[in-house]
């Protein structure tokens, strides 16, 4: 019979769990001690903190713990991504069950190292804290390495930039429409889109390419284009005019699962977040990064922070206290 | 009426919760975009994390939101210090109720902002994150400056270095001791033990002192003495001898309250975490900081790894997912 982390205990489940991640090439001391210890080159380092709430963000009857070890990886490293800056080092809270088998933590940092290296290959986890409650939460702490670059803030959009996006949207909400749906031929159907909702694949290194090619505000959507593309014009003062002909390339690939359940698939697309897909405005005459395209332009600030096609859209997407 | 936070949504409940925070000396970047930037003078940093959970670390009925805000600061530079680092910086998140009224927020943001200013004055909160659950959950990492000294680790005690204690202990076990027996005159007699329960203070200026000094080793006991001097006897592979007469002090100053509830001072102050006070190794020769005092020292690996008068002492203390 598999032990659980409370036959355990606290030292030998998370001496199993350590034993499984990669090694951060910027750990001078790693995990083990009341603190790790990290190298900052350029003498400054940014930090971010993302939770993940079991019912409110997952369900454990749909996603493995190799899945939610990955998303807790890839949400916060597209945090660090959005300031232009290559993710160094993590640190993981993880609260579940005193009944959880050892063998589902074992999963859960495989899940770690595995996004880690896929994502942010010279990131790891340099520390972490293990505790028990009724609900699984994994709060995750990211770091980045700027390389002395300035930092791309949201606050950064001129009029006239050009907004482009980098990676997708719209897909990992489409996965969990799925999901919902209950719907198990459309769910096996239709599983790639369903396997982007559980273990997505922001564009982390577009990020520092946004940087270097001198993007005046940049964000990761998390909480759907519409929602997240307000952010960036309420911090910058101006009004952020989208085209719809930009986006239908990112509804087309969606209209068939989206028709499988009898939805709209431009609705993902515009208040889906959960890709985390890099949203950023570049001057007009800057090169674009091959992974970014264009969806629209900073124009001056009117009635409406975010338009599509010159009407308003509503601030849909995710509140994460209200939703 | 007091709005709660599913009525003012994330972005307004966490704008107000910012504007109670004192503000950070190294934040180049403060709280509100993607991730925060933060200075690192020598080109380090260091990380460490620590949740709390109600009904497992906290109960409601027994901390006010303040008492948890000055906690969840206390229990984190506790183990910046315990690395001879100062506190610079600490994010926060905080999963709470969606019916939690925005003045509990803004009072556990209070508690941040004065644990900060009365423990760690140059640190502040750079960053959070808020959602919500059915339990409450404090995920708190903190990050430190070495100023160019280098970590004190647990692995680092040699036979014959002087083993010593900055801060207290038992004092908090003793406070949680009290709300447990539920005692409303000793609760009320020992208030101050109580507070030492709610709001700890730990002696965070004593851990850079002790890095000066020539710390061999170090941590903060935040599971009890016994449990935490075990950590150092095995990360450095030798014995801790502990002297029971250099304790007596600790437990002397706690008679009056076990007496009050019928029980035992000793072993508040053998297993009794939650002071966060400093253990640390010295060599022989070293000039003690003035607010560590000697209580034993370190001797070759026996058949025990902490001793108490000669004696084995069992490997008490708290297990976060046991107890």
């Amino acid at each position: 019979m598999v032990p659980t982390i409370a036959d355990l205990g606290e030292n030998e489940s998370l001496r199993r769990t350590i034993a499984r991640l990669n090694l951060a090439n910027s750990a001078i001391v790693g995990p083990g001690d009341d603190s790790a210890v990290v190298s900052a080159p350029d003498a400054r380092f940014t930090v971010t903190t993302d939770t993940m709430v079991e019912g409110h963000d997952f369900r454990l009857d749909w996603s493995s713990a190799y899945d939610l070890g990955w998303k807790a990886i890839a949400s916060n490293v597209a945090d660090v991504a959005a300031m232009g800056a290559k993710p160094t080092s993590l640190v993981v809270a993880l609260i579940c069950r005193s009944t959880t088998d050892i063998s589902w933590l074992e999963s859960f940092a495989d899940g770690l190292r595995d996004g880690c290296i896929s994502l942010a290959p010279e990131a790891a986890v340099v520390g972490g804290d293990l505790t028990v409650a009724d609900t699984t939460v994994i709060s995750v702490t990211a770091h980045g390495d700027l390389e002395g670059r300035e930092p791309v803030l949201r606050s950064g959009a001129k009029v006239g930039d050009v907004i482009a996006i980098a990676g997708t949207v719209g897909r990992a909400a489409a996965g969990l429409s799925l999901l919902q749906s209950g719907n198990k031929d459309a769910i096996s159907a239709y599983d790639e889109v369903v396997g982007f909702q559980l273990r997505p694949k922001p564009p982390i290194a577009a990020g520092i390419e946004a940087a270097i090619a001198g993007a005046t505000s940049m964000l990761d959507i998390s909480d759907g284009l519409s929602r997240d593309a307000d952010r960036i014009a309420k911090a910058s003062g101006v009004t952020l005019a989208l085209h719809r002909k930009d986006l239908q390339g990112y509804e087309a690939i969606l209209e068939e699962p989206a028709i499988a359940i009898s939805t709209n698939a431009f609705d993902w697309v515009i208040d889906g977040g959960e890709d985390h897909g890099l949203l950023a405005t570049f001057p007009k005459d800057a090169k674009l990064p091959r992974a970014f395209k264009p969806i629209g332009e900073v124009v001056t600030k009117g009635a409406y922070r975010v338009t599509l096609d010159g009407a308003p859209i509503d601030e849909g997407g995710w509140d994460s206290v209200r939703d």
